[in-house]
């Protein structure tokens, strides 16, 4: 199941850290790290074994439709500890083989320094500022 | 490598059964199966790996771009022989766990039926453009 859930992440898989106004933060924004698989309805049941796998994350539905006029489902992990905890040594142990390997080491040096608080001090946040700029598929709403 | 290879397809492979217009043929057309990969040039090692497990098959750039305005490669095998004797057996070991699965067995059917050249008489063609129909991503160019 393991290398499973590895080349599929490969194929639709994304980590993205969302940059998100929020002025209750003290930069006046937040960093906001996902790990997300999307699927259209029919293969649901391939997110429910990912999530039962990693025993963490929560599956979406989406209401937009696809190309296919079926609902998409998202199955994320956004928690901290958890992206530390299970999904990083997960694709440490079973490595992505696409570009996407690249975005994983970004996402995993940003969801370090965020568990050690390094993004409430200006230096850190700078600094995920900048891995953040460099991942393929970030999402910058602010 | 084969799980990895099995969940990488689940996201980007696709089993298709062209029936292609071609007046050479009896029926005046030519049914094509074909499994196909599809990565941006930032992924080209992937799918070079992946011909390389197989031992069959080619890489095709596809010269339209993508939204990332990078070239696309397709991996594709074609071969009756080489479908039928490496890529069938390889996702009968390590199945599919999305609905590509059922097209797999669709693809499976069409291939095994076209090794015994059941597509040369009537009933068997009538019962491959039947199967053909029910797959997902079919393509019909005729």
């Amino acid at each position: 199941m393991g290398a499973w859930i590895s080349g599929f992440t490969d194929g639709e898989g994304c980590f993205t850290i969302s940059v998100i106004r929020n002025s209750t933060t003290r930069f006046g924004k937040q960093i906001f790290p996902e790990f997300v698989i999307t699927q259209g309805a029919k293969s649901l049941t391939a997110l429910e074994e990912i999530k039962s796998f990693f025993g963490c994350g929560s599956i979406v539905l989406n209401k937009r439709y696809d190309n296919h006029n079926e609902y998409l489902y998202r199955y994320c992990v956004r928690s901290i500890s958890e992206l530390q905890n299970k999904i990083i040594p997960f694709f440490d142990e079973f490595p992505l083989k696409t570009y996407k390997h690249n975005d994983f080491e970004l996402f995993k040096k940003v969801v370090l320094m965020m568990s050690r608080k390094e993004h409430l001090e200006e230096r850190g946040w700078n600094k995920i500022l900048e891995l953040a700029s460099k991942t393929n598929r970030k999402k910058i709403r602010s």
